[in-house]
């Protein structure tokens, strides 16, 4: 396998994200055209019009298709069960427009849920009330339970899920656009924003 | 105090809530005239409107006068600190647009938080993608992490939930229009659709 001259994408609703093996770019989905690169990309796709396109191209391999869903669920996202490949023992939380728990026991995955993202509560909250249109406070006091309106709201959606994910007492590996944020109540947890890429290049090893 | 003749009720965004002593009735916030009653009526309300309204009647009282807010705080609703008004020693989840959860021990209040309400959470949800748009399955395994994505969302909802509100081992007190839903994830809680009107007697019954 030539790695410098092998590119991996992981594609979403908005856009592909590539790693050259040092540094990330995004492409928007829209705007981007794939048969530009020539090189070898081997990719993951949640994006089922950008999938079509793809499966025209030669130098364009598509991941899914070397992996068994059998130890996952036939409806769970690629991108969940690639970044689940990549940790032996854990709890990979992927902070985007969702936010996805995967619990991972001796490399075997053992269930996962999947809560709303940052942005997402933030309108939730306020479509059910403008007396709720608070923005969340990720320093809030996670060992009492609050006395004012914007920590009642930040409590509601954090601390459920973070005494949840800390249930598990295994290592938290944060990822997704807003892993950094989401560090702020879970200091403990590792961020790695390449982890779908360490996922990919395993699977890649193997086939 | 003449029973016979007193009315309670609960006023929200979208009806008034009565308790005549023995039997409940809803009416309608845009179609009822609160001035067609002449009984006297004790009230709490979160509509600014109709308080506005009532403020002008001599036979409505608002009880909102009679309660010290020092012990709840400022922004909290008043149907919330009635609610908690009402209970000794438990956790009061009363389930409607929002899902307000506030722990008393001792009769104080301990502090609360707001989750949001079924549908709410259900429109998040779908809002986010269409391939989330699942109903909630509230007979869901709450011991074990989902393998499928109708329990994925339910779970990341009720359990985290669950987790939270089991978390502080008292009491379990379902109240709000979704109570007997939520029943389903707590088996053990007593569900009270009346607590409101419990917390307002007490109020009265100190005036």
């Amino acid at each position: 396998m030539e790695d410098s001259v092998m590119l991996l994408c992981d594609i979403g609703n908005t856009s592909y994200h590539f790693f050259d093996g040092e540094s990330e770019f995004k492409e928007s989905v829209t705007s981007f055209s794939p048969n530009s690169i020539k090189k070898k990309v081997y990719y993951i796709s949640v994006n089922s019009k950008v999938n079509e396109q793809l499966f025209e191209l030669e130098n364009w391999i598509n991941l899914a298709s070397f992996i068994s869903m059998e130890s996952f669920y036939e409806t769970m996202g690629i991108d969940r069960v690639v970044a689940s490949m990549a940790v032996a023992n854990g709890v990979v939380v992927d902070a985007g427009s969702a936010i996805t728990v995967d619990l991972i026991r001796d490399s075997v995955f053992v269930g996962g849920f999947i809560y709303p993202g940052i942005r997402a509560m933030s309108k939730c909250y306020k479509n059910i009330s403008p007396a709720l249109d608070y923005s969340f406070n990720f320093t809030l006091d996670l060992e009492s339970l609050p006395k004012n309106s914007q920590d009642a709201i930040s409590y509601g959606f954090l601390k459920t899920l973070h005494r949840e994910v800390t249930s598990y007492k295994l290592p938290i590996i944060l990822t997704g656009g807003d892993a950094k944020l989401l560090q702020k109540i879970f200091p403990q947890a590792e961020v790695d924003e390449k982890l779908i890429f360490s996922g990919m290049k395993k699977i890649i090893s193997i086939i």
